[in-house]
């Protein structure tokens, strides 16, 4: 289909899903600040209160958009896609560790225990893999010390383990609101009160932003069209990996 | 790729999903069954614990074996695979709604409110676009009532909500266990019980068994090749949706 005939659906999609990211990360920032005391870094509740709002920033809006940029940008140069993809996951990787001190902090000076829970089992899963990705990306694809074939053999399951890691954080997120909310106001959860509903709600827009932005990614008309400097661009890499100039032939 | 080249790692691939599968409908059982007083329909809790089998059972573990077996039978004609496809959702939807009535007869019985948490949100969403999604595909796919076109426009966005729905069933199953082990072990959960162990380990293994599902569902290589049968079916629905005879030209 003509790429001129995609765009309009392609932008709204994309419009719909950075407002649908941006109030998963304002809901958890009144829900925290408003209805749970605010944010401080002193060992209290203030402290915890750090947590969540770093990981949905982090590990879901911007894990989100890192992977977006692809589609976005899909004239652009690759390589400077492939910065802006890596720069932006160290920011989400950075925002995540802020969120993960927070928490673990917080429990140290509460003396409550750590991860017995589903939630946090699967948060630190998520988050060791998150990790685990970052770092094989940034050596497949940012620093390539690979072959350009093995290169190539990885890219599927990079592709595949990102989205896998974005639905991942979305689910820890979700377990992660329901836990708040049976420790936070088991008693009134049933009566329907605001912080109840504001926390359900959050739940829902990050199903949502998740849902969309898969959608956007693996839809097959969106993808990146073939690019004139890419394969200058995988040569030079093979030649630069397998220890020959690029010049030579 | 040479299919015989693929098949060991792709009915490996098949064997750990249904293990995994089934590993998660007998953990629910041995939950429910041994840590919660096992199983009733007398309104009681152990009406509840109908709920989480059969939740686990349909929309989870029949789901994904539903949307497999395009891939495990990509070889056989395609309207068999159909009929098996709806045939296991529709034994999925029969069991989720006997599911969804121990739930609610048990909350109507014990007086306790109706869909306030975000586990109810989303397991009435995910079970809703459940029953459109059915009838969808047995209107478009199975007693084809739309056009040639319209079907083909409609398959991608089937398949793609057919995966959501999954990874949904599976993030409301999750949701559902970290709001039991709250309800029930609220005081011990943090001292790694026996029955919070095993329910995390159940959360653990659904999870697994939606990624290696999606993997095996998304791979590129294990896709269903073009059968010489579908074209005359594609052709004999064409004219059977638009009135006239397949015989006639």
């Amino acid at each position: 289909m003509d790429d001129s005939a995609l765009r309009p659906t392609f932008s709204w999609l994309v419009g719909v899903s950075q407002v649908l990211g941006l109030a998963s990360v304002v809901l958890t920032g009144v829900w925290m600040g408003h209805y749970r005391g605010g944010f401080a870094w002193d060992g209290t509740a203030q402290e915890f209160n750090v947590h969540p709002l770093c990981m949905v920033l982090g590990l879901v809006f911007l894990q989100g958009d890192a992977i977006l940029v692809y589609r976005v940008f899909r004239k652009e140069p690759k390589k400077n896609i492939k910065l802006l993809h890596g720069i932006i996951h160290l920011l989400a990787l950075i925002i995540s560790i802020v969120g993960f001190v927070a928490v673990f902090d917080y429990h140290k000076q509460a003396k409550i225990a750590d991860v017995y829970s589903l939630h946090s089992w699967c948060g630190i899963a998520t988050f060791g893999l998150f990790c685990i990705q970052w770092l094989m990306g940034l050596l497949f694809f940012l620093f390539p010390v690979a072959s350009a074939s093995l290169r190539a053999s990885y890219l599927p399951i990079h592709v595949f383990c990102g989205l896998v890691l974005l639905v991942l954080s979305i689910g820890s997120s979700l377990l992660g609101i329901t836990e708040k909310l049976l420790f936070a106001i088991m008693s009134t959860y049933s009566q329907f009160p605001a912080e109840g509903v504001l926390a359900n709600t959050l739940g829902i827009v990050l199903v949502c932003f998740g849902v969309v932005l898969c959608y956007v990614v693996t839809k097959e008309e969106y993808r990146r069209p073939p690019n004139s400097e890419e394969e200058p661009l995988s040569v030079y890499f093979r030649h630069l990996t397998e220890g020959r100039s690029p010049t030579t032939p």
